[in-house]
């Protein structure tokens, strides 16, 4: 017996709302219901040029939509400053929310939105769509496999692309009033996260900034990085940067085998995604090549990655509806971690590169 | 007309001397002529083992093949803490110097051993191999390109690998008295080389080692990271150990490319070696993959990159034997560039991570 698809309302048309419209389609447990941006000519056009069904709703307000019985879910991609306003009101609308990343500008806003959701009992899981690809779930495996990976050493990540002079200018994301985070808030979000999720999202101890952070004049960081350290001895540095070629590294290096890959949110194509890992590896005896050689593992993605994270959003809604579940604590838990090391990196930053104890 | 082939004596029968004797074999302009150890049986049994040629001399001390007027060049494995010594009475033999890496214990001693060269007119170049493997070269024609890579504005390095028990506890490199420097000065030479090499060899305005270094009881390095920041932006990390699994990735990245490869110091194979560039790369409409796709590059390697080495060397020393040139001043100032980071990056950890201005 099929349940009923989970009823999505998206407010604000950013750009990456788009790609989320065609995952809530492709979601096979979630439908587009609505959409609302404060022009009713802007959201019916993008409602549109996003193949909404007929039979969804057009809202020339936020508010419209949030007093909508019909929604069940709410995607909110609007800019990072307004997250902990309009988080707070679709919470306390009962409604469950699909958070673009960084959630917050800092923790303590976070933390309120967290405490509406809490409060009206409803599920807040954020944008990171890389987590939700079945290769990173392969990834995950290798990483977890004492014999082929061992314990985790040392790993860096970086996230990079080259903003051109209209970005640069006048992207939200380098704008202190709507995204002041920057390219740690867009770039480096990922690459923390993706650092988190190698170390099964256990806190550091010290974050310290990377020598170097360029901001521009409104103090925006446009490229930074920083170096997590654990108590038991691991390091992970990242890189992040709106200055740069666009570039998306993972290497983990465990004890016993490293993991690689170059394309980590986004991949090469959607079809498939590949990895390659390598254990146990060696030189030969004159230390002229390895043995053995990395592998490349390639595992297909038959919804592309966004795909997942709506339907696996979206059944975390269903059950919630149907069977009375609880809202699983684990993603508001991780997208916090997240924030938490972005403020630290921060606090680093401003203070000349001083480590950040957590 | 064929120039009479460079005659090569080694001190001392370590390891890595069984890969240079093979390289200095190849080599078409270098010939094994002697080699001494302390042990005149240890030195017989390493001319056998590596197939020296019957003309060659067998040493029982180094004095001797130092006083050997039929010896052009002198290959120096011996440990670090034994350079500053062996290779400043190799110069005062008016023998040419092939010095393994780490040059010095440090950036003083190496001084000696140059003014030693210099009043002896005597070249020297370190060990450094896969900077002359022909990957290499086609690597910076890559990073030198402004169209396909732009100007340089991140890099990471990073050279690990997992040492066994016995290593750990009996390896020349982790001991205090021999090679103090440990994998900063084994492994860390590599990766710092390596970012040298990317920039031109620019020294960076500051050095400051990563939080979390590892050292053993008798304060040797086993694990340790830096990252170095110059005065116009640019930054670069780089990562070493003998606790994590065989890594040796260069990511470089700049305003309109991007180069990786996993395999800079000891190319997978030996006859062929592959790196991957991807330029001005971007996303397609919905960011559902990247446009252009990375490519990968694979150059021959007609001579493995040791004997690639010796036999630049040997034309070096070859031209200053049959035509009077100066020795080449490039090679001992990339080596001594190198040696200031690593000097940079051990007082910066005794200041416990404090940035370290050069």
């Amino acid at each position: 017996m099929a349940e009923k698809p989970i009823r999505f309302g998206i407010i604000g048309c950013a750009d990456i709302a788009r790609k989320l419209s065609r995952a809530i389609t492709l979601a096979p447990n979630a439908e587009l219901s609505a959409v609302a941006s404060r022009s009713l000519d802007k959201a019916s056009a993008f409602a549109k040029a996003n193949n909404f069904p007929p039979s969804a709703k057009i809202y020339g307000s936020y508010e419209d939509l949030l007093d909508d019985p019909e929604i069940d879910a709410v995607y909110v991609p609007l800019p990072t400053s307004l997250h902990v306003k309009w988080a707070c009101l679709v919470a306390q609308k009962k409604k469950h929310i699909l958070l673009e990343k960084p959630v917050a500008l800092k923790v303590a806003e976070f933390d309120k939105i967290v405490e509406a959701c809490e409060a009206n009992g409803v599920q807040i899981m954020d944008g990171t769509m890389w987590i939700h690809n079945p290769r990173t779930h392969k990834m995950k495996e290798f990483l977890n496999d004492k014999e082929r990976f061992g314990e985790l050493k040392n790993m860096h990540s970086c996230f990079t692309f080259a903003g051109d002079e209209d970005f640069l200018n006048n992207d939200i994301r380098v704008k202190s009033n709507l995204d002041a985070l920057g390219a740690l808030g867009d770039a480096g979000w990922y690459g923390i996260r993706s650092i988190l999720w190698a170390v099964d999202y256990e806190l550091p101890k010290t974050v310290t900034a990377l020598p170097g952070p360029v901001l521009n004049e409104a103090g925006v960081i446009l490229s930074c990085g920083a170096a997590l350290h654990w108590e038991d001895g691991k390091v992970a540095t990242f890189h992040c940067s709106f200055l740069a070629h666009l570039t998306m590294d993972i290497t983990a290096i465990g004890t016993a085998g490293t993991l690689h890959l170059n394309d980590f949110i986004i991949p090469y194509g959607e079809k498939e995604a590949s990895f390659t890992t390598v254990s146990k590896s060696g030189f030969t005896d004159l230390v002229t090549g390895w043995v053995p050689l990395p592998s490349q593992h390639t595992v297909m993605t038959d919804l592309p990655q966004e795909a997942c994270m709506v339907t696996e959003f979206a059944r975390l809604v269903g059950n919630i509806k149907a069977n009375g579940a609880k809202p699983d604590p684990k993603w508001p838990s991780i997208s916090r971690k997240t924030q938490l090391i972005l403020d630290a990196v921060t606090t680093s930053i401003a203070q000349g590169s001083k480590p950040v104890e957590l």
